[in-house]
């Protein structure tokens, strides 16, 4: 396995402080040929609802055997458990506490998760409130430079399940809410496309979101005019609600946590 | 040509989402040895006057054979063309819709650009709503492999124009206006340094803006007093106008769109 | 010495704008090879308090011969110095004003420091605005080519000192002050972790903050329930006033510069 691997980090620490640095810092002097790519730092904090979403968003655009080091961690220094995993050809280190779950959804059968126990990967001693740092960096970092899996601590074969929404299908209507706003206010329902498309069976639908109503779905931003609202699956793979050359969320007066419905027509 | 080369990113998607780290691993999983720059993400939603004025501000500073890849795209998934082009010894990646216009700027004698028609270069689907992710990003990344411009499509001679507010030169006067704030505060103006200084042929002059006259251009922000006010030809190679230790914009209430005129004395 | 080497990059530049993508610029034409990181650019605009905070909570974590990069430069096109300077195993390139302070604390054995006034390793024309990028940039690139220190400049041996609000430690009070809001909303005081160790030689304290006493010192977030307020010494070596799942500034209406009083019990 070559050292050159990518390292991909998506935490809720924010750019502003040293905490991301000193992950970096503490990976680039295990392996200096790691390859760091941001997916974001600023998830909401301690959301690991969007953190999965967006984790899942990015993670499978990454070339095999990049290594995902992802941490929104509430219960950090508590008793939850540390985690590296391997699902299909990627690798995913940080906390267990369902932030993984999307990621993961539909290859559990190509799934091998251990609990991080073997404390001679971890950086001495661990801080209490910085496993990123002291535990899921060099861990990230170690499984760069080819230690498999096996190597960090025995099989975890009950990951903590992701607390998500699930949307209700009916025979006519399916009943779903917002869970993320994206940076240009687009609304990102809890409805997977698929799941959505399988419902229709080729049929059509409209969306009631606040006392708006969809007509149709469209494929982009540009088939609709300037301002006005949209229906689409998005790029997370996901049901949304967009506003062409604007914010849906503005628009709606909507947010994370507004319900919608979609009737077939 | 080697396949260690520089792939600037500049766009409008904000830093929270997955957006961006979906088109770093596209690249990455094309070219592992590109070395990614992120330039701004931070540019105003679909402002691309921002977007060519940032861009411009930055792609000369990087060595030859950079890629500079671009995306502030209203018009994605509409008839918008995409291109990729060379300037002098940098190359440019994005949308044709004028993005490129000012880092272009006077040197479009040495300037080739192509349409992006070649589809094998291309992720497939294409998402209607994501070219960045899926023809901009690996189009840079074949093209820092070593991929000669014209493989990608054929030529593309009428690029669409920046529509750029010139500022007007009179005999006695410059009517300008604010197009840039940056992040301290300090409002850039469309009136170029160069054409200024050429038209002042060595005399000096004042400035108005708002209810404040400047009353010379000043080298430095430490030439003048804290909470001053001062005019000078800024490192975007403007006439911009700063407040010493603070914030321009705050001190003036002014912002993009503002005009300025500037008086010979 | 290798050309592979971490340049880090610390500023109060934001990332919006062009600035920092022209220092990367700069470096990468000098050294291709350069492994570039960002600490943070949202050090609020010209706190060098803060930058230099921050600096040394992150600089520690990085592998030896790294290359520190920080400008927080309020002075820039004045007269205060630039310097290059070596501590420990460690580099440091920016202005002389006080930044480098905290990260050089204690190591000041381990200290060389030069003035940088060799201009041949210097960007021409220096902008008077903008000596990050054709100053401190090139300089940090020429370094991590293997330059030696003293190439730069003659030693400088009196650098500017930090303002740094110390506390006061009296026979049974602390008095100290918050000095920066992270990200989270903890407020992270002027009273070092080992300082406050040493003072209770074994004992506890309370500390009280606003109109809030908090009865002891607690590891770590997951000690305390959700919205309840903690003392702790925080990753930054200080201590710091933290709020289990939430933001303690907000909690306390806290801010920078507010008093706390900690009391041997």
């Amino acid at each position: 396995m070559p050292a050159r691997r990518v390292i991909t980090l998506l935490t809720d620490f924010g750019c502003q402080d040293a905490y991301v640095a000193a992950m970096k810092g503490v990976i680039l002097g295990i392996n200096p040929e790691a390859i760091l790519v941001d997916i974001t730092h600023d998830i909401p904090a301690q959301d690991i609802l969007a953190g999965a979403l967006v984790l899942a968003a990015a993670a499978p655009y990454f070339p095999p055997d990049t290594i995902h080091l992802a941490v929104v961690d509430p219960g950090v220094g508590g008793t939850r458990r540390g985690l590296a995993a391997k699902c299909r050809n990627l690798y995913y280190v940080g906390p267990d506490n369902g932030l993984f779950a999307l990621a993961w959804a539909s290859d559990e059968s190509q799934l091998s998760i251990v609990s991080l126990s073997e404390t001679s990967y971890f950086r001495t001693p661990v801080a209490p409130t910085f496993h990123g740092r002291d535990i899921f960096a060099p861990v990230a970092a170690h499984l760069s430079l080819g230690v498999v899996l096996s190597a960090f601590g025995p099989p975890l074969p009950d990951p903590v399940l992701l607390s998500f929404p699930h949307p209700t299908f009916g025979p006519e209507t399916v009943q779903g809410e917002i869970i993320y706003q994206d940076h240009f206010g687009n609304l990102v329902s809890n409805v997977r496309g698929k799941d959505l498309l399988a419902w229709l069976t080729g049929g059509t639908c409209q969306l009631e979101i606040g006392s708006q109503t969809l007509t149709s779905l469209q494929r982009t931003y540009a088939e609709v005019s300037a301002g006005e609202l949209l229906a689409l699956i998005g790029s997370h793979g996901y049901l949304e609600v967009a506003c062409a050359f604007a914010s849906a969320a503005q628009q709606l007066g909507s947010a994370v946590g507004t319900p919608l419905l979609i009737r077939k027509v």
